[in-house]
């Protein structure tokens, strides 16, 4: 058995909630004693953790010049996940590391089950093979009103395939999250998003310096 | 629901044992009227066969700078698969045509499976999941004895990631693929793929004009 004697934190939400931004900082904040010890923070992203999901990131989020099946768009998630867990995630926490991490099963569960409308039972099938039994041991949803979140988005620019997507499915996604953050209250905690970086960032300090 | 008038022809079996000449050959024949009769017929395979498949593809089989994660290395060939069957072969056998197909389900079972040692129920569940309803109609198993197939695969002077495993490997998948033909009389015919060409290819015309 490997010890993982890390943390794992996920953070979840829709577009425009300021998770990277969220992320850096709280690594900051952490690295600079934030919890009154010294830690070994990391940071990672799904999908993209690994060098495989680099590859897969950009032929999942860039523009195709072909239609992505739906149930193969999940199963390459899948396979990005697997790669990050195995060689990515369980090494680093069994070093002993806090990990932040850019989306985890939450996402799959969100987008492609609620959003895209593919059947949950088979979301959760696949979320447990690719996971390989790793959990969070916290996600912080930051949520952000879709509008506030997409307008966000439109000012740094940013346009990726997910982001082109219409104001229903971020919608769907939005609420996806919120049953989600019904189903697994001892994993998932909401973060009021809407408000300044500083607002949310003071937010994230009180729940970690809590657990 | 999609008609589904054509007819799912798969050949499989370890390296060498001539899947590539003989899908050619069984084509050319159809096409000449080997059947008595005027027939479309298409050539696919897997990994590969759609343009998300030929990146899969390079992905798979080529050299790595990074360690592949099993679990992840199935759940790419699911992907594979999932866009094949739903972007190409259900499409093709929804006109009508016979599809000749390199490789499918077996394969992940004989080489994921028997040949790595991957748990056999998971491997059975993504293959559900993958291959979204679609089974053959007839799957040809060329079997040829490990050395005559790797000896072969080695005059070609082809090299890729599968054919530099272990001599054990291959037996291993081998018997995998006769545990296979043993489990589904119904759909797997085994071919003895150890003769030329044209002993093979009588072989297979017999078969074809009997189903």
């Amino acid at each position: 058995m490997m010890e993982m004697s890390g943390q794992f934190i996920v953070f979840e939400g829709i577009e425009g909630g300021g998770k990277s931004t969220q992320i850096e900082k709280t690594q900051q904040w952490l690295l600079a004693g934030g919890l009154g010890k010294s830690v070994a923070v990391v940071r990672t992203r799904e999908p993209g953790g690994t060098e495989l999901g680099k590859k897969l990131r950009s032929m999942l989020l860039e523009s195709h010049n072909f239609d992505l099946d739906n149930r193969s768009e999940l199963l390459l998630y899948a396979a990005d996940r697997a790669q990050h867990v195995n060689q990515f995630l369980k090494p680093q926490l069994a070093q002993g590391k806090i990990v932040l991490c850019d989306r985890f099963i939450d996402s799959t569960t969100a987008y492609q089950g609620y959003g895209r409308g593919l059947d949950l039972d088979l979301i959760t099938q696949l979320n447990k093979i690719a996971s390989c039994g790793l959990e969070s041991d916290l996600t912080l949803w930051l949520d952000v009103a879709v509008e506030t979140g997409l307008e966000r988005v439109k000012q740094r620019g940013k346009r990726d395939r997910l982001e082109q997507a219409d104001l229903s499915f971020h919608h769907r996604v939005r609420s996806g999250y919120a049953k989600l953050a019904m189903q697994f209250p001892e994993r998932i905690v909401k973060i009021d998003a809407n408000g300044t970086e500083e607002q949310v960032q003071q937010q994230i300090r009180t729940i970690l310096r809590s657990v």
